[in-house]
């Protein structure tokens, strides 16, 4: 069980963006935060009455500083439990100069408030039982999230649907090891108290479960941080055009990752509230050259990796030698969990024969999962037909369907569900109660691990180090 | 006087610094304010009633857009005219996602609201008489206050002394112009209601108001953007030496300002709560070379703006050439209005010959005004004498005093003042009445002009333009 920690002391943190602004914001939380906040505060010119404060509500004066007005904020109070953090806790909304920032958290210090670290106001709510690990994650993962997709995720563990999956299969999971280790006590009487074929249908229910939410990790990874997408093809198929077509068209460019390598360029790129991860790879070709070659290696390993493959053709180069390379892109792709999209790229040197090409070509490859569209990167032309292509490659992921985001959560999932095949197979062999039971209490870590019913102080340390200063 | 404006649409903003933080605050202000935003707003998951809304009170809830929660969210209401604008508002805090910030301006787009442009809250404050031009243009000084003593000012100038002063100085001319111009209704008459002694009395008392203000730009000015410190001398002497040892022993470095010649560099400094800017110059000395010689004018005209002139003398070059130097440079220097800082640098090269250079160059400038101290640039020697030297350069004003630091001020209180001057020299000279009432006129709406109680759409444009949004 998580100890609770005695948060004896009153942290402050300048929670608004970092940088000038119209307004800042400065949160206070701890023991004396409302008796050190009302020392510093004077309403119509008169010092703040503790006795009269009403909390939750918003009062309009000045923050004094050795006897002068610091800046004109409006301040509110709120009462433990009823806060954020379960503490007693203010908020100072001012005027957003950076020296007034520094100044205020400067005097705030003076009177005996602590410099918060990076999400402690997010820690001590979580230490008080606001809300577990998962939802706690969720608020840093919505605060960076880049996309209307990213976001709807991070809502949703926020409200806790995530949490209330994991209590269930761990209460019931609970239960039956405890009606197992009731029969270690009476091991010698050779007593069954938990029903074993119950107990075999409940493993294969969680199981079923544990591992749906582990395999939600590949969509889910891939909202966050983006969709994959390669674009694939031989030298001189205008993959790079491509990309600059798509970057020039769409205006959100959320980030330039720098490749890490000198032949893979990755850009990420929202469209139309999907966030894409686009990845550039060196031309495929045969080769003897020893440093082209792994340039080439690279790019089937991109492959793999991608959830979507962009497949460059260049329609200069006649019909029977894209169809070759249709074929040769195809055999890298693994249909059953990626989407194949084909591009015939230069059509605009083909007049009106672009149409024809594009259907003797899906004509051809004979596979429906295979999307085919004609494109001139040059020009432009077709660019809608990818988005709409891309759209349709997009898993589905009902709106409310619990998808695991966090790669910590995955790996936990991951630990649980090997723990769990343990029990299975121990049932099956029928081998001695306690080390079944040391599985299941195994499984059971792991997904308490994942709500924080379980868990250290350096995982603590490790999640809300992750988090902003003033979260 | 001022027109008042209906304000007829509902605007919003993200008041808070652009980026990812925390907490992110969005200002709504305007008559559907407080409609538009309980629309949106769920508490308990049911929809915000209206008609319970306390106004100042803090809400705990949800955002929604479109059935789905979009943040959880703090919001809480101000009732017109009690609001920073004078309008119904309504103030939204939330998780600093850029994406979710973004959204929730679409949102409130969407329902009705109009995205504010810069400044405009302020304006709408403004216009609502929630205070004049000198107190909204205080607002924006304080946000970009970089030191304590901009940072005072600014306060300063918020609470109204500033235009208090304007006030009284007004009504005094306006009653005496009131008197001269029924003078004119009545002029075939020949009578004199306004005592012409009593005139001149009160115009000599407005006129050295007015220039007392119009003279404390110049330590305004310095005291909002930097006190400007020119460091001259002749080549090798040290001078950019000297500039890095400053920046590099203060960490407060707030900014460059990329000099406009390739041979000046301004850095700007804060020592302990004063902003400095330090301007590097090119060598003085002795030069046929054209371009060399537009160097060493510019650096004339340097000192010529310069509130510190630090001379920078190099002790190894012999005592009568640092001592003809010294000469040089003071003879560039206005002793009664700027503050002169030789440098005797290189010390570390002289043993302990560095006290008798300083106590000879002292007796033989024979000057109290001059402040000269040892110096090594280099090792960093002797720099808590220069930071002294520089709290004692630096003008004197008395903590409340009324300083002007906006140029538009000053240019007002410039034609304020060549106005009572014209109406003095009227007097004297008894011209005619309609002539003098003219330059009375004039100089009201100068002063009017200050606090905004006269003043124009084009104005009010230009002032507020400077803002930034969400203020």
């Amino acid at each position: 069980m998580q100890t609770n920690i005695l948060n004896i002391d009153t942290i402050c943190a300048v929670a608004t963006p970092f940088g000038m602004g119209a307004i800042a914001m400065v949160r206070v939380s701890g023991p004396n935060a409302i008796s050190i906040v009302s020392q510093l505060f004077v309403r119509n010119g008169k010092p703040f009455d503790l006795e009269e404060m009403v909390p939750n509500k918003v009062y309009h004066g000045h923050i004094m500083d050795k006897g002068k007005i610091l800046d004109e904020v409006l301040v509110y109070f709120f009462k433990a439990p009823h806060s954020f953090t379960g503490e007693d806790s203010a908020e100072i909304s001012m005027h957003g100069s950076i020296y007034v920032q520094q100044k205020l958290i400067q005097v705030l210090i003076d009177h005996g408030c602590r410099m918060a670290e990076a999400g402690e106001f997010t820690r001590r709510a979580f230490v008080n039982r606001k809300f577990d690990l998962i939802q706690a994650e969720a608020i840093a993962d919505l605060i960076s999230s880049e996309s209307e997709a990213a976001h709807r995720v991070a809502i949703n563990q926020l409200k806790g649907g995530f949490s209330k999956e994991l209590q269930v299969m761990r209460s019931k999971l609970l239960e039956m090891t405890s009606l197992i280790e009731l029969e270690l006590d009476f091991s010698e009487e050779d007593v069954e108290f938990a029903d074993r074929s119950q107990l075999k249908a409940l493993l294969k229910e969680t199981l079923t479960h544990v591992d749906k939410l582990k395999d939600s990790f590949r969509l889910g990874n891939a909202i966050k941080n983006g969709i994959p997408v390669v674009i694939v093809g031989q030298t001189n198929t205008g993959k790079s055009t491509l990309l600059n077509a798509l970057l020039g068209e769409d205006r959100a460019i959320v980030s330039d990752i720098a490749g890490t390598t000198r032949d893979t360029i990755e850009e990420t790129l929202n469209i139309n509230g999907i966030l894409y991860r686009f990845i550039d790879t060196a031309g495929l070709r045969k080769t003897d050259e020893t440093i082209e070659k792994i340039g080439i290696e690279r790019s089937y390993k991109k492959i793999a990796e991608a959830n979507v493959v962009i497949g460059m053709l260049d329609a200069t180069t006649g019909y029977e030698a894209m169809l070759s390379a249709a074929n040769d892109i195809q055999s890298k792709v693994d249909l059953s969990i990626q989407q194949l999209i084909l591009c015939i790229n230069k059509v605009d040197t083909m007049a009106d024969q672009g149409e024809t090409l594009l259907g003797n070509l899906r004509f051809d490859l004979d596979n429906d999962g295979i999307l085919v569209i004609c494109l001139s990167a040059k020009h432009g032309f077709g660019l809608n037909d990818l988005y709409n292509a891309l759209k349709h490659s997009q898993p589905y992921a009902a709106p409310d369907a619990t998808l695991v985001t966090n790669i910590r959560h995955y790996e936990a999932l991951l630990y649980a569900s090997d723990s769990l095949k343990s029990v299975q197979q121990g049932l099956e062999k029928d081998i001695p109660i306690d080390l079944i039971s040391q599985d299941l209490r195994q499984a059971l870590h792991y997904l308490g691990s994942i709500t924080g019913e379980i868990t250290t102080d350096d995982v603590l340390g490790t999640i809300f180090s992750r988090f902003c200063i003033g979260k």
